[in-house]
């Protein structure tokens, strides 16, 4: 099979060099086009010497019509707000497919995204929400195949959405009263200076922030909606299916989380626990069998059989989400532990999967490693 | 004034070795005997070169007579289970007071401290029940005073309880749906070698664990219904009063708690995010300006006005215990960050906190460094 | 071509899990039998969870007729000492070839290791260490091709010999006044306990420790006095030979140098600062040509043009050894950086790339990650 | 007795910080003026809430009227180059005196500055630097007392000059072939942003930096060929004067040194691994006891018996200087490892203890913590 020539947009960001990282070992891309804007003219091996001797390209402005007549599949790794002015015309090129790894075409409704991003759609990049697929291969494997688009999720909202999908969609839980307290590595926050990201001030230390208008949440709050009140649960056994009937119809619920991320001194990896209040005395086993069932097409999930639980460690510069559990009858509640490397299954392992599913090629592919 | 004698039992664990180090600088105190199991015949300062050419003293191994002979004040530094064996024949001398930072004597109930620390107390210990007082000086000032015996809380009880306390004296939040999730240091764990802790193990690791059943939950519980039922609030002012008329009584309501620890990859300090319920739609400064008034007489009590947040490096090795707020009106919840050193004001800096309180000692001194 | 089946004494400390990291992603090997003392009987995913999913296998006790009979490699990463009395057994078999990780096989004089390990060889083992390659590819890449048994090099040694063989093969420098400052991740002292490498005492700190004494500095002398007295130079190109006349001959002289390691607060990595003198006022432009000429034929060295250097991070989890150069004329002193991951080149990736050798793979096969 | 009244210009990097914090608890010092360019009119609590409740003061601009006025003793706390511009206006009022943190009055030859520093002394602060004493107190102490302009040494100077100053004054090594290995935390590096500091591109990495031209060399340069050519050697005893005897004299040799700077992944610490050529096959203990002799008067150093080796952890945010030894029998070198914190006994808390020596306090006040 022919290699598909794949360029990146915004090569020297921490997604950039992740991609790169992964690309380099896909048996079917050449990189054709590495595009940025600090560094045009350098070598990426120059800047991320990590590339020596495995990677000899120059770093490229960004020219549309370059890049879009070159590549079967573009990454755009571009901060938030920005790709927005880029995408539309890149597709309107009409070759290659683009997988944006910003929030610029994650959620549906614009006027969200502009309350939230605090940038309005224009009358083109509008079109492209509903056409957009939001790029979580686990729910969405099916729509992301025929994408021209793929919106590659957040870091956050992979593992908030994915560690507690199975909980919403089954209805196993209330809708309300939905805790997510997550920490990060710093790369998350890329590789823009801030004093809060100065080796100094984060060695040693731990704090929350923006606990209250992480512009993450609309993102995960659309999905779980969505879980909640229209997923189609055809993959229920038969079994399990009587143990949640009654429980599958109801109004519709917009769910409201409370988030609250905070700042880890390692640089890479996400553990979400995430707390919601059960609706039955369900046992643990039944649970985690549903979660077996939710998941069984999803190469990248590993459920942790209780009391085994995740930890940031094993899931280091890999594509796996990691789930655990725990039931706090004492209360009635349910945890979550859902644990991935922000940088991989949080944004460039995520973006290189849905290429996978968008080319026919294995799901898993290039992204065992 | 004279300085009182003071000996340590458990002086090379890391509540020990604070207590020292906190102790060098006391102005009214003169380390006399330093108690240790697996160190005897050798110089602390050979154990710990931090107190090289500050500290000339050989580590004896444990004589009850001998201690309880030469010392005012008594620090019992020992694993839970092992103090509940030692302070009563010590105390039965009738000579120093004791200060012990195990959970030993912290809950009234002895069939709730077997049922979390699979052990039973002995006749003579369950006595001394009833007469500890569990040494938090913001709830407890006057009982300590005049205590001889201070149950030295534990590190996320004291960054728990500090930081809701008012919520639930005042009623502010309902007594159920409590969420608390905390995150600390490696040291917390003490100075005995497990794979988990091992450097390479735990560096650029982060976890939950014990996500069920942290036999700290026992003290919080305890805590936090004294405070929802029992609380006396006659420091709130008139024209809060009036606020908080019509929610400060009801009926008795036992306080559960959902508590889920993580490690952190560094050595000291606590951050407890909380999640409570809000009753009304308070505003925030009415709530920032109550807290100002529950901790008006607490030295160690530093409450940051929204958006500002405390952070872990702001205590490194201080006594203080540093308060944040966020009304999240999303979903109605108040969250409460609550950062302390878990080594100073969650266990050793509390501890020389209690013993100037009962020494007539000023609160602060040889604790503001 | 069809896989050979590999089996791994030892698979549950660091070298072991480092060897199957890299080998489940290796095309050409089926992983046969994982042996552990502390772990039989339960699966290595459960002891490693990075590997749940990617493999499953029980881990087995010691029996060297399965083991040989089953295997046409056996990796050996045994303590120190441990494998002198499993290797020669094994080999006797006359079946698989042993590639071991101690150092019991690296010392071509058997007084030299007993003086250094405490421990004499046997009748047995000792013949062995006339017929072992010191496995270092770099410089006996012909007779690891042949050998049936490979003494893998240590960590540091690796990066002290790789780093410095062209200066001392072509006699850019004298052979006395050698410093080695090495400093190494905690990795590399194993997964056993001790306070040493316990979380709480390493975090934030730096140390160098066995100052005079570490018994990597028989093997790096032994292959150093080689290099400086028996290495084949054929590789100088004519333009550089004129350069070097005069230098190349002289009396034999044994290598001794100055070895100091210390201890970084990182799990893997390891940076050797080397200082030789200088023979002559050579540029720096020479002495980089003269190491590619060295090194032609070396795919996993990287030579940095000055001024630039190589840092810990951009080889960690690979096979590089990567070396970088700063000349002081000021006084007539080379300083070379040498810096590598102690768990891959330093260990289990230089034990794949003999095993590639060996088994007239592409050397790079597996290790391109 | 009185307090001082004391102001820092520079007080919000982290020099100025770590001025602060230990000034906080100095009896004898009343902090006047705060100046900063970046936060002028914010509170330093707001700053920095390490001080929250502890210090409430706004930070001003420069206005050296007001300063000199106000102030008996002046910390400057500027970068390098920045200083020259201001110190002599402040000393030209004839008030206050100054201690001052750049190196921009350390070094005697203003040529020597210019070559390094790439800026020439004006006429004005080129006076100075005749006037100014290097402020070492373990070497300069009584200079000290008497001196208005103090300049206080570097941190990386601080280190190796303590470390190796009696090797040199009692001529027991060589005078050349002196290899210095420095490891520094990052806080050294200031708080100004760069790539290089990091917090993602730091944590788990090592580097050396500055490997040939780091501008501290000058500064050790100057005070290690004093202490080798100029040293007054009355304090060494009769006894071990007979031992040196016949090598205290010998022409004027300049001493180099070989330096190679590296930045550790930690915030605070310094260790300096200092390699030297014996003269003589001296006796460890004898050593030892020379640098006994050597720092009888100096309340700061701290000397580790071999085989015992200082490390970072032991004198964090210290004011000490801890020495260790090991003598390299096999190569006839000495080994040095000397410990400080560069914040303390590498900037602030050096400054604090020349300010004790110049106002007549006791050496070690309000340094003991």
């Amino acid at each position: 099979m022919e290699k598909i020539r794949v360029s990146i947009i915004g090569a020297t960001g921490y997604s950039g060099k992740e991609l790169i990282r992964i690309l380099l070992k896909h048996p079917q891309v050449e990189l054709t086009h590495l595009v940025s804007t600090s560094y045009v003219g350098q070598n990426i091996a120059a800047v991320f010497p990590e590339f020596k001797n495995q990677l000899d390209k120059e770093l490229i402005s960004l020219d549309l019509e370059v890049i879009a007549n070159d590549s079967e599949l573009i990454f755009t790794a571009l901060p938030h707000t920005v790709s927005l002015d880029v995408v539309p015309d890149l597709l309107a090129r009409k070759r290659g497919k683009v997988i944006d790894l910003s929030a610029d075409f994650r959620l549906k409704s614009a006027d969200n995204y502009a309350n939230w991003y605090r940038k309005e759609h224009t009358e083109k990049s509008r079109i492209l929400l509903s056409e957009a697929v939001y790029g979580l291969p686990e729910l969405y494997k099916k729509e992301i195949k025929n994408a021209s688009l793929v919106a590659n999720p957040g870091c956050y909202p992979t593992s908030v959405i994915l560690g507690i999908a199975p909980l919403l969609a089954y209805h196993l839980v209330e809708a309300k009263d939905i805790i997510i307290d997550s920490k990060s590595g710093t790369s998350g926050a890329g590789r823009k200076l801030s004093l809060d990201l100065h080796f100094t001030e984060c060695q040693g230390n731990f704090k929350a922030y923006k606990c209250l208008k992480h512009n993450h949440i609309p993102e995960m709050e659309q999905e779980l909606s969505f879980l909640y009140n229209q997923y189609n649960r055809n993959n229920i056994s038969d079994s399990n299916r009587g143990m949640l009937s009654g429980k599958l119809s109801g109004a519709y619920e917009e769910i409201k989380i409370s988030f609250t991320p905070h700042l880890l001194p390692l640089s890479r990896g996400i553990l979400s626990t995430c707390y919601l209040n059960l609706v039955d005395n369900y046992e643990q086993d039944k649970i985690v069998e549903l979660y077996h069932q939710f998941y069984q097409e999803a190469p990248f999930i590993r459920i942790f059989n209780p009391p085994e639980l995740p930890e940031v460690r094993f899931v280091y510069q890999t594509n796996y989400c990691d789930i655990g559990f725990a039931i706090d009858g004492r209360v009635g509640k349910i945890k979550i532990i859902s644990v991935l490397d922000n940088l991989t299954k949080g944004a460039a392992g995520q973006a290189v999967q849905n290429m996978n599913i968008m080319f026919n090629f294995p799901e898993e592919l290039g992204l065992l490693n």
